[in-house]
C-alpha cells in the first residue's frame, strides 16, 4: 500500500479551514475527493498544519495512501485537473515510505504573517494581507519580538481552546521585515500552539503602532494568561509557507 | 476650478478595462461614481493608460477637476470608502496644475507581465498571472528582447484595431526576470501601441518554449505584420506598475 507525500498550495478565503468541518468545504475535503474522481479510491489525507478558516499556505505538506500505486506526474497532474475550480494545487507529489507522517514527522514549520501598512485598502492583495491604516514601527516591533524567540511557556499566545496538552513551544525564528508597504512577520518553530501566529501578530501591532512599549510584550509572555497578550489577528494575512523533515 | 491627481491601485479582473463601455462597469466607471457619492459632482476621470479588460493596475495616474475644493485626504479616503466593494483602491491624491494632463503629460509607462511558469496552476495568484506549464529558457527570452529595444516600426506588435497614427515607438527597457517560479516582463516606454506588451509576451514566449529562435523575433519586427509575431498574451498576467511625469 503506497503512501505518496504531496507540496500544496491554496488560498484559504473559501475554505473553512484544512480540517473537514458540517458547515462548510474544507481544503481536505476538496482534495480527497479530487483523488476520489482520479483513483476509485477514497484515501484519507492528513496535513502537516491544520490551517484555520481563510489562511492560505504556499508550502502546505500532506500525506495519504493509496491501495493501487499511481505514476507520480498522473498524480498531481490529475488531481489539480479534478481540484478546479478551487484555489487549490498540487505542486509536487512523491512516493514516500509507510513511516512517512505529514504532521509527526515535521520538525520545522515556517509561516508568514503579511500586514499592508499604508491609508488606502488593498486592491490586488485584498484577503492575502490584514489592512491596518495606522503607521507601525519596524523596529520597535522587532524588539518586542526578540523576547519571544526560544523557550518559552506560550499560555497567553494561545486561543482559550487550544488542545495542545503542553503550553510550552520553541520559537527559533520571529523576524519583522518591510517589504514596500507591506510588513512581515517571518516565523519559525517546530511545531506551534492554536492561533500563535495570529496573537504574537496582533500583539506585535499594539507595540507598532505604538499602544504598548515593547517590555509590556515580555509582561504579557509573564503573564501565562491569553488575556494578557494582544487580539487575534486576522486569518487571511496568515500564509503557511514551508514544512521541514528530517 | 481645481484639478486633481490619483494613483491608483486595481485589480482588472472585473472589470471590462478601465474605459466605459456598455457591456459591464469598467474602472473609470466605478472611480467616477465614488466621486460623484463623495462630492455630488460628475467629474469625468482620464487616465495615463486604458488598460483592457483584465488589465492590473499598481500605478495608475489619472485626473479630473471639480467645482468645489476637498481636501486631499478627504478625497482619497471618502473615494476608497465610496469605491467599496469593488477591488480599486486610491492611494495617492494631489492637488495639480490645470496644464496637468495623466495622459498627455506623461513621459514613461512602466508595465510587468507575470507568467507562472510551472507544471502547476495557480492558486494564490490566480488571475494575475499567464499560468504556462511548459519550461521557459529566460535567457534565450532574454536575447530575443534586446531586439525590441530601441526606435523601430512595431506594426508587427500591435492589435489589428490599433488606432495609433503611427507604428513607430522607442522601447527604453525590456527586461525578462526569474522570481521563483514566475518570470517576469518589465517593459518600459513613453507610450505603448494598442496590445504591445501583450504580444511581445505571446512572442518571448514562442521563443522561451523553444518553438522559435531569437533570430526569428527580429525577422517578426521587420516584417512590420501583426501575423509575423506571436499571439498576443493573456491579459491577466499584465500590470501597469508606474506612469512618470517630468
Amino acid at each position: 500500500m503506497p503512501r505518496y507525500r504531496i507540496t500544496i498550495e491554496y488560498d484559504g478565503s473559501a475554505f473553512v479551514g484544512w480540517q473537514r468541518q458540517p458547515n462548510g468545504i474544507s481544503v481536505q475535503e476538496a482534495i480527497e475527493t479530487a483523488l476520489e474522481r482520479l483513483t476509485g479510491e477514497h484515501p484519507r489525507v492528513q496535513a502537516a498544519g491544520r490551517t484555520d478558516a481563510g489562511v492560505h499556505a504556499v508550502g502546505q505538506v500532506a500525506h495519504f495512501d493509496l491501495d493501487q500505486p499511481l505514476p507520480i506526474k498522473n498524480l498531481r497532474d490529475g488531481c489539480n485537473f479534478h481540484l478546479r475550480p478551487h484555489l487549490v494545487s498540487i505542486l509536487d507529489a512523491v512516493e514516500t515510505s509507510e513511516s512517512f507522517d505529514a504532521r509527526f514527522s515535521a520538525i520545522r514549520r515556517r509561516y508568514r504573517y503579511r500586514i499592508l501598512n499604508r491609508r488606502s485598502p488593498p486592491a490586488l492583495a485584498r484577503g492575502q494581507v490584514w489592512f491596518f491604516g495606522k503607521p507601525l514601527d519596524v523596529s520597535k516591533m522587532q524588539v518586542a519580538a526578540n523576547f519571544l524567540i526560544g523557550h518559552h511557556d506560550f499560555t497567553s499566545f494561545r486561543a482559550v481552546q487550544c488542545q495542545a496538552k503542553s503550553p510550552l513551544k520553541t520559537l527559533d525564528h520571529l523576524i519583522v521585515s518591510s517589504h514596500e508597504d507591506e510588513i512581515w512577520l517571518d516565523v519559525e518553530a517546530r511545531s506551534f500552539l492554536h492561533n500563535q501566529v495570529r496573537i504574537t501578530a496582533g500583539t506585535l501591532v499594539k507595540v507598532g503602532e505604538g499602544a504598548w512599549s515593547p517590555d509590556e510584550v515580555l509582561t504579557a509572555l509573564r503573564a501565562k494568561d491569553r488575556s494578557a497578550a494582544g487580539p487575534t489577528a486576522p486569518a487571511q494575512g496568515l500564509c503557511l509557507m514551508e514544512v521541514g523533515y528530517p
